[in-house]
């Protein structure tokens, strides 16, 4: 197989887009990627000042260096959670997350849950019974109030996050198959809201198998470990199911991600307003929410006696 | 396992439903159930005239004699597509058909491809050179031309097709694969609309599986071949992936198919007036058609100059 670019040895071969490349031009060829993607949706422009949310993985340290190379004004966001798993999963995804920072000069802010509110993202599902033993409500729910807080706080513009092809077109199954009204919401761009920063994915038509190996061509230390409340999820075990059809047909993931988008752009939905409920701000953090009150991560926090709230 | 009903030895036991039955207590549900639905989504009155397409197998044989069990007034539709495919296909399904009938005497009316028009369903697709060497665009057109025809022609009020939950989450997996705009049109009820006879599909909400068992404790001699054409195409794979889905947790497949019934009616995508095309009338057979002039069916007729046409 030979780079459609130089003719060379080539390291990915992408049937999916009938494309094989080198690793000096596959390197080039995922931030030329997400730049289209950036323009394509109007995401952000080179004057405004975007916060990354990183975790330490493959897809958001990628998504921070993509964007520092391409010269957006790009800072990270790390949020420590506090989960071991026995592989000390967050002890290690910080000090990698740090370690990127610093060998590139980089602004890094850092939240640590249990620093700033008193309590990890397991003890705080533990102490409000939520989620049957697995800590992932609590942790979606307390990473989207941090983002949104630091975000608001510090005065980003943008908030990127590293969501790829996978995981998008995982959560679109999802809601697909409940028929949820949150499909009105899947988008590559969120407009800025009710004090919220816009919300962009730009990885979000770069398969996952893509991003692994740009970390791994481009010598990213990232995170090789899973979190290890992931395990037995049903977003692993929607991609499994999204695999078997990119299997049989390269190229199916992205088509329905994409004729999704289109679908959506051409009118197929409802106007999203006309059913998603209007917003109210919550009292102690500012945040909007969508019933009158606390939000639902103060209410938690209130629940746990927080030191903050 | 015991009968949910008279505490006798359960023989169907549904974990979708968290319902074991005996056998005669499982011939009385079925009817129940079809009658549900039948009033739900308004699909007929005893009043009115129904055409059952049948084929000869397991859902459109069970359908005619649960309608008839019903006190329905519902008259079958056999159509001779002119398989072979070494196992006699069509003149096995015709003879079940044609006895199904006569035993309970039944009005049966017949169409034959190549009696009336000249050519069976793989000649017209050899002819024609659509479908790349499968017949089952063309059979598709075909019979549904020759359904709304004989229950236009013969004064039908409703055609009633034998279709079940499994081919009903098929397609509506297949169309939302590709976000298409079909997906508007998906309804367990195709209200009567320019010339053409109401369509329902009163079976839409009872598995596969359930109908295998009606059709087997019930005695009813079906034809236990799938159409040899069938053999690996797309909706057979669709049904595999979502009898996964429905393994790993019972009820995934109605809750899918419900759930877009219902998100559907709470107003989720734009009306479909909106979406879909005017319709025409076909000069060649008067029914209505999406582009002026021929229809698809005629267009195909005048190619291979049929003795009809």
């Amino acid at each position: 197989m030979k780079c459609r670019k130089c003719g060379g040895k080539a390291t990915v071969n992408m049937r999916q887009h009938k494309l094989a490349l080198c690793s000096q031009h596959y390197l080039e060829w995922v931030p030329e990627q997400t730049e289209r993607f950036i323009k394509k949706y109007e995401m952000f422009s080179k004057n405004e000042k975007i916060l990354v949310a990183v975790s330490g993985g493959k897809d958001s340290l990628s998504l921070w260096d993509i964007l520092c190379r391409l010269g957006y004004q790009a800072d990270g966001l790390y949020i420590g959670l506090g989960i071991d798993g026995g592989i000390g999963y967050s002890t290690e995804s910080h000090r990698l997350t740090q370690q990127f920072a610093s060998e590139r000069g980089l602004t890094l802010h850092i939240v640590d849950m249990e620093r700033d509110y008193g309590h990890s993202i397991p003890a705080l599902a533990q102490a409000t019974h939520r989620g049957k033993g697995k800590p992932c409500a609590v942790c979606g729910l307390s990473k989207r109030h941090e983002m949104n807080r630091i975000a608001r706080d510090m005065g980003y513009d943008v908030l990127a996050t590293g969501h790829n092809l996978d995981d998008e077109a995982a959560v679109l199954f999802s809601n697909t198959l409940s028929w949820s009204d949150y499909l009105l919401r899947q988008e590559p761009v969120l407009p800025s809201s009710d004090g919220l920063a816009r919300k962009v994915k730009p990885l979000c038509r770069l398969y996952e198998k893509e991003m692994t190996a740009y970390a791994l061509l481009r010598g990213i230390k990232y995170i090789y470990e899973e979190c290890p409340f992931a395990e037995g999820s049903t977003t692993i075990y929607y991609k499994e199911l999204l695999n078997q059809l990119e299997n049989q047909r390269p190229g199916a993931k992205l088509s329905f991600y994409l004729k999704f988008l289109d679908a959506k752009q051409n009118g197929l939905f409802s106007p999203k307003d006309q059913l998603l409920s209007n917003l109210h701000t919550c009292p102690g953090c500012g945040q909007p929410t969508s019933a009158p009150g606390l939000c639902s991560f103060c209410r938690m926090m209130e629940k746990v006696g927080s030191p903050e709230i």
